[in-house]
């Protein structure tokens, strides 16, 4: 049980959210490659949520809404639409609550992906697969039910609880020069950049955005939000635009936002999958991408890494590389 | 520096491996996973060797062979024949000890893996790729050079290297049940049942082999070595027989050998992948497989398993899937 967060988050905030959160979710490990090092001239720290519940850091800003919940409103459950990771995130953080979820999926997404949800205990709604099915979908379940809806990253409570990804990295990592992650709605990054601020403030949080959905980076520039022309990325977690309450946090917190293309991006994921042996998704390659492209700008420093997640179709993607 | 090593390791001379073997390889984690032990029942504790140095617990054998050259054997460097992950364990080992290698490997062997083994530093001998090939050049190559050979698995030092996963595994978590490896020339196998005797007897050592290549097995019940009819597996870390000094030790020393179907192995191995995000190669999925086929025998014990090594041809291996 925390108190509610309509606002962006306070230092007390993200430390009773990750005191909330310790021992509900899994502390991942911090993974290091000597050859990475000798590859980058930097010492580099990646915090594994590959490894996370439902295999990504996204179940960390689901618990963080669900206990955030009055009892009225948990009574009532909570809804969400997504195809991806945040989709299992949310059922999996409801069901451990004991609190019912109601998922919007389009009819298209993987079986995979609906079976994995259902596991989790949710109630799937099928939709057709246009955002406006989607989101017309979800409003109707909310409607119907009085769920409260978790907004993917556009919300607080789900900021607060990326946060901790971080926190927990610098708990064990000391003396960060750069944390690393890649920016889709915002969520993570927002969430990273307010950790930083609050807990190392020396620490400079650099974005990574693939080419073909560098909104962020457009908006950065320009000062206000720019929505991407295109989602023709493989990095499926990436396909959203960054939301405003993110973007506000985002602004004026971060040192940078770097770009890579499609190419670098695969190359690097499959880069850590054959020389580190862990597989983690095209999402979490960007930074990683980034961080060899850009060697020149970490040499000499201590570089922490979020691995966002590694659900991936196997078959599908390598057939990509 | 150790000690020459003729017979049988004793609990001393495996003592004096891991003691000389500790910081110079690598202390792998063990990765647990809730759904592997509510699947199964047991509770899974795995020995991810995949993140080993050359990414197998090969190089633990290799360490430990040169570790016991005498300065003028040195002097001479060491040789092998190999296609796989004894090859570059042998390489790096020997660079790291400041000792040349040669390595005599099939013409048609994998670009990747000749590269990788020449760029630990060895000079790489090819030859047609028949084991009565690779024989006659690795001897001829001694014979030339005055190198010491160091044989994969059917040789005392290699076996007391292999010993040191699981003394490592035992060291972090006790009172094991059991602990399952694979079994392809024996190294492994032979280095666990002694590692196991010796401290602590009351876990029961238990090998794995694909059904392709059971001769293992057929051994053990008929009571003396029988070779494979073929080496018809996907598991190329396999595709050989056990070693009469290694099967010298396994037939005294197992508690059971369990049989796998190729498919029951690479759905374990995907499972892997998929579930706890690691990668692990077809011969590491092996005891997977053995666990997930026979959980009844596991049911509420404490099981270890050797996961051996994590180098794949990832476009190969996938097509398999």
């Amino acid at each position: 049980m925390l108190p509610p967060l309509n606002n962006i988050p306070t230092k007390t905030d993200l430390e009773e959210t990750f005191s909330a959160l310790s021992g509900m979710v899994t502390k991942t490990p911090v993974i290091t490659s000597m050859t990475l090092d000798s590859l980058t001239g930097a010492k580099v720290f990646l915090k594994a949520e590959n490894f996370q519940k439902v295999g990504a850091f996204k179940y960390r800003g689901g618990c963080s809404a669900i206990l955030r919940l009055t009892d009225e409103q948990k009574k009532n459950g909570v809804a969400a639409h997504s195809s991806g990771n945040h989709a299992q995130a949310v059922a999996l953080a409801a069901r451990n609550m004991g609190v019912k979820s109601y998922i919007v999926m389009p009819k298209d997404a993987p079986l995979v992906k609906k079976d994995a949800t259902r596991g989790y205990g949710a109630k799937i709604i099928e939709c057709e697969s246009t955002i406006e099915a989607r989101e017309t979908t979800l409003a109707e379940v909310v409607r119907k039910t009085g769920a409260t809806e978790i907004h993917p990253y556009n919300y607080y409570p789900v900021i607060a609880g990326q946060a901790t990804a971080s926190m927990e990295l610098m708990d064990e990592v000391s003396d960060l020069d750069f944390i690393l992650a890649p920016i889709g709605g915002g969520g993570l990054i927002s969430g990273t950049c307010l950790a930083a601020k609050y807990f190392s403030p020396k620490t400079k949080v650099i974005g990574a955005e693939p080419t073909e959905v560098n909104e962020a980076l457009l908006s950065l520039k320009k000062g206000e939000l720019v929505k991407n022309k295109s989602l023709n990325t493989l990095a499926d977690g990436l396909r959203t635009n960054i939301g405003e309450k993110n973007f506000e946090i985002v602004k004026n917190e971060i040192h940078d936002i770097l770009e890579v293309s499609e190419k670098e991006m695969m190359d690097a994921m499959k880069w850590v999958w054959e020389r580190m042996k862990i597989i983690i998704e095209p999402s979490s390659a960007v930074p990683v991408a980034a961080l060899l492209k850009y060697d020149k700008m970490f040499n000499g420093k201590r570089v922490g890494i979020i691995i966002t997640g590694g659900n991936v179709e196997l078959k599908e993607i390598v057939s990509k590389l």
